[in-house]
């Protein structure tokens, strides 16, 4: 008996397609509502903090997850430096597989799909964390992760102003431009603190590997939700310690977030709360509108696993994708040796009919 | 400035067109070249034991590994009940990228790869560790590996006789009828015991995920080198531990073996040495021809990013994958959400190009 593992593939174009296909007001509910669903099934997840390799430009993590249907990991790299050189900052990849054999079911670009995800986690927490009266979110580093952060708060909670600021002015430009048709206000400011100033949500989504200090206590407004997804490795952290200390801070996976998020720079005992926890009604979230709140966001695998479900999902409604021979199919499983032979044999006996033909051909010219 | 990520694809037909067009004994020496190569720099690898996902029936594995320039992981899994299914017990593909960017380079199938790279892989060390004077190999477990473990020995250490033992006789009727016009002699044995007897070396590639016995100390004869490569996770081992007490045992990378290993029987202290220093001539191999040498073989991620560049230095020598669009190409990295539109345009503009197309035929046609 042989089964063939029927591998799909997924390029950015497909999921750009898919982006298009449903509207992004769509794709960003269903995906939300799939985080949501997971992370309220928070137990049932073989979880452990990604592995990570650094070098003096960049790091390359993988980021594994599984509960006992699917196993999922992702590949991400983080190179501030690539734009430089016409590359992304950030380029991913990802593939989902079957517990019950290991065989990889979907390999599916993540790029433009982690900053969709990274966009719907944060809306997700924002939710629960932000104010409800929430109008206004300054937007700090307006690179590749800010139109899906702000059509995602756009779209989930209602936010309909929008102040933003990047040291590369280009970059505020690009947001504007991309954004022009969508019916929201923009300001475009000349610093993160006029950016901040008498917003009620405040992303900072910059790329430097540095411990930067892109919002400084005295920045913080009484109220405010900071939604902080840019420090998320060892050395790169955005937000001064003393940000941290007035506020109530929300995270992911603790034992990543305490390696990678802001809270590198806290004592191991800073208290934090899990996300799940919040959503599930096992901890409170917010608990006065004049509270502080910061939900250090460094992107876990349970978000990828739901996004590559999501993305199977639509794929296969909307016949999206190719497939990809990713595994060999065997006539025994056992007989691994045998598909250097066999396609050989294939090969000689399709060389055959070639002649064969090849013959009968000249036999009829002649 | 934008530059393309030309990420290249090798389906298993493509490494199976490897094998035929180099041969295998050109392949097996090349590929125990680039490894032997890569143990002798050890200390430039970032190295780390893989991690696992286990479920009650198998196991999911990632292997990164990186030195200054490449990075390279790999995806497997073991599920031994995989064949009565109809799929093969271990199924793998892996990613070469850059470490100066992070973009992927290779995405190659791993399957019939790691078959051949664990092959090498046991005869770069049964060369350092076998009587110089070894003339026959006992196999037991003839499964998806052994073809390529007798090819290997055969080629690179010139083994002839070949006494194969597997609870499946039809597994080793399968070896046999693969092997049958090698000019190499055969004998099908009806036990390990029968196998194992008068055997210079002694291969295990056996798959069941348990504790088993498949040798005990008194099958042991003086001399022997065993090369142990089934016993490969925690739970999975293959020799009783009174055959490793009274060895000399050696190991890929040894935070990973006292895991996985055999090793895992044996008490934190028990003294092992890494292949490695014996290859560079740190430390000693076989010291007596009566010594009894086992190498613990798990399998290291070093070893599959030496066979994924070989793999691409192959592919390129002859033509061989396709391209595979894995990474987004932008205009403008830093503009992920142009991504959406672009294409939109693209098609749009093609829509608009067969429209004219159709009406131009039409004209014509009226």
């Amino acid at each position: 008996m042989s089964v063939s593992v029927d591998s799909r593939f997924l390029s950015p174009a497909d999921v750009a397609n898919i982006l298009r296909a449903l509207g992004m007001d769509t794709c960003l509910r269903r995906l939300t509502a799939a985080l949501e669903r997971d992370f309220l099934r928070w137990g049932e997840f073989d979880k452990s903090a990604r592995t990570a390799s650094h070098s003096p430009v960049g790091v390359i993590e993988l980021m594994p997850v599984a509960d006992a249907e699917h196993y999922a990991f992702k590949y991400v790299n983080g190179h501030p430096q690539n734009p430089a050189q016409g590359l992304p900052t950030v380029m991913a990849f990802g593939v989902l597989s079957r517990v019950a054999t290991g065989a990889p079911e979907l390999v599916s670009e993540l790029t433009l799909t982690t900053a969709l995800r990274t966009a719907a986690v944060s809306a997700l927490a924002a939710r629960a964390l932000a104010r409800p009266d929430s109008r206004s979110m300054a937007v700090i580093g307006n690179g590749a992760q800010a139109e899906f952060q702000i059509l995602a708060f756009a779209h989930l909670l209602g936010i309909r102003e929008f102040r933003l600021y990047d040291v590369d002015r280009a970059a505020t430009g690009k947001t504007l431009s991309n954004l022009a048709d969508s019916g929201f206000e923009f300001v475009a400011c000349r610093s993160a603190r006029e950016a901040v100033t008498g917003a009620d949500i405040v992303t900072t989504a910059t790329a430097d590997k540095t411990n930067a200090t892109i919002l400084t206590g005295d920045m913080i407004e009484p109220g405010m939700h900071i939604n902080a997804i840019g420090g998320d490795c060892p050395g790169k952290t955005e937000l001064a310690a003393d940000v941290l200390a007035r506020a109530s801070v929300f995270v992911e996976y603790e034992p990543q977030t305490r390696i990678e998020g802001e809270l590198q720079q806290m004592p191991a005992d800073f208290r934090v709360t899990e996300l799940w926890r919040v959503l599930a009604g096992e901890a409170e979230g917010r608990r006065r509108a004049d509270e502080v709140t910061v939900f250090d966001s460094v992107g876990f695998a349970l978000e990828d696993f739901s996004a590559l479900r999501f993305l199977r999902d639509a794929a296969a409604e909307l016949g999206l994708g190719q497939p990809l021979a990713l595994v060999p199919d065997m006539l025994d499983p056992k007989d691994l040796f045998g598909l250097i032979g066999a396609d050989a044999s294939a090969a000689a006996a399709t060389a055959a009919a070639v002649s064969r033909d090849l013959q009968g051909r000249l036999a009829r010219v002649s």
